[in-house]
């Protein structure tokens, strides 16, 4: 007899994917290592619906169920493990956490934020293991004391991550997006600039800092020109995402008189090792902060699991300021 | 009244640019620390054409003289200095390397290779300098233990440079050449492989190595295409220069995929700081290696120095390899 758990199920005999909470078998784990944990919440990403869209094919090794991230409780180590059952936890996962149980790299795990809800801390892994993966291991911010940090579309998940980490560790940012009423929200977060997007922004930055040294965009073509007029000397511009045009034109001697640097990269092929170093990472320099109070969850909205249709269309129509959560 | 030596006076009272070996007036330290070179020999570099046409100028604290690296013996130092009067040195000057005497900052000299003549010893500081700094310290050669250099334009001072170093260090190393007996020279350096620098390049680099970890490019636009294909994940693509163009076309997320790095700089507008930590870098990894013979001077041609026009114009006609050397 086959034991089972209940997970988000995709359905594609329709026009437009169909997702629903039904049975399907328990999972096992893959390789010593890993922590089996019961989910209590689940983080909503874009790259959910993109996969839900196949738009993206996961890891050949990844689960093919959705969820990039959970908060929850461990019920079973496999192998050696720095957890026992019943530590509270969050985890980045490798596909699998919209579902009950989930198994993930012992590593990869952070004990979740004392006084955090599990939806709370849900909203952690994804944008934190992104954006200190980017802003600070390709991007060095803070290589030279005190930086700057442009953060485009400060009010996204990873915009509201950006901002939070920044700030906690003495950076000055400044954000951009596209609606007023983000702008102050982002300043509420700790932004120290908000700056709209529209024709202007370019002078605006340049009046507020002069220059910044890292900027932290998921926008590409259209932000480029600017980017590279706001970029000090041996700026960084880190791309995480293309969402106007994937094509840039690059200027070499532009680059080579200020020294930039052009970096990108996807979070998701990183090898175990590599998430395991961010963990590391995140847990030495952010968490904490977290305990000493410095960085506050910022969370737009919760849906009971069952509800994840709606979850979606809630990330896709925009305007949302910090995470949306699944409730189990 | 004045002291007087010779340097290359640049008149531009005609069509071209004329230089001739005349009086000017002896130079003067501009800060302590500094040491006064007797030159014996002077670099010919592509900038040094560059700044003598008008197209480039020097930054308002350097010499207007031109010349980017001498070899010859210390004559006077002013301030704290570890060199003493006697030293045989080769440097990287702030310009005024084509001249009797010039200042330059102790920090940038370094000892003349035992067994080098000072010819062999001029032709190091630029090309090795600019090697250093971009292959090793911007574009992290071998942080991974050994890697695979691709190295465009390979017989010229810079590919030069970049075969000997790294091949010193341990890595493997791939070179393209436009012409048929550049290749052969290049494997002769040191080069494992050289491959002729047509439509099918990409093609024989991928069939050589599968993918390199560093590329070091002056050509810019025309190779840009090519070069993402043969760089690995995460390759770094290092641009000094851009002789075939200087826009590129970049699609993110093909850089995304193997997580690539672009960078870029010129050597001259570094800080004197950097240029002293490059010095060190040179000093402790590449200075032992010439010592114990593994790197031999490659010089294409001398010239007297008051034969410089024509030494700048066997520069210009391209085709050679290795450095061309004024002697004092």
């Amino acid at each position: 007899m086959v034991e089972l758990m209940k997970a988000i199920k995709l359905d594609y005999t329709n026009d437009s994917p169909q997702m629903s909470w039904e049975n399907v078998p328990y999972p096992h784990p893959t390789a010593e290592g890993q922590v089996l944990i019961r989910v209590k919440a689940a983080g909503v990403n874009r790259p959910d619906i993109l996969q839900r869209d196949r738009q993206y094919e996961p890891p050949a090794d990844a689960s093919p169920i959705l969820g990039l991230e959970v908060a929850g409780v461990v019920e079973q180590v496999f192998g050696e493990s720095q957890w026992r059952p019943g530590d509270e936890v969050c985890a980045l996962t490798h596909g699998g956490g919209y579902a009950e149980y989930v198994w993930v790299d012992e590593r990869h795990c952070l004990p979740k934020p004392e006084g955090w809800s599990f939806v709370e801390a849900a909203s952690l892994p994804e944008t934190y293991f992104t954006v200190w993966f980017n802003v600070f291991m390709q991007g060095e911010l803070g290589r030279r004391g005190a930086e700057t940090l442009l953060v485009h579309a400060g009010a996204s998940g990873i915009g509201v991550a950006g901002i939070q980490m920044a700030k906690a560790l003495g950076h000055r940012v400044i954000i951009t997006a596209r609606k007023e009423a983000q702008l102050n929200i982002c300043k509420d977060i700790g932004a120290d600039a908000a700056v709209l997007l529209d024709d202007d922004w370019v002078t605006q930055v340049k009046a507020l800092r002069g220059s910044v040294q890292v900027v932290l965009d998921m926008l590409g073509e259209k932000t480029y020109p600017g980017n590279i007029q706001v970029l000090g000397k041996e700026g960084r511009l880190v791309w995480i995402a293309f969402l106007t045009g994937a094509k840039v034109s690059v200027t070499i001697p532009q680059m080579m008189e200020k020294q930039i640097r052009l970096t990108s990269s996807f979070l998701r092929p990183q090898s175990f090792d590599v998430k395991a170093k961010i963990a590391a990472g995140l847990r030495e320099h952010i968490w904490p902060q977290i305990s000493a109070g410095k960085i506050k969850p910022v969370i737009e909205k919760t849906f009971p699991i069952q509800d994840v249709q709606q979850a979606h269309a809630w990330l896709e129509k925009g305007g949302h300021v910090g995470k949306i959560v699944l409730t189990v």
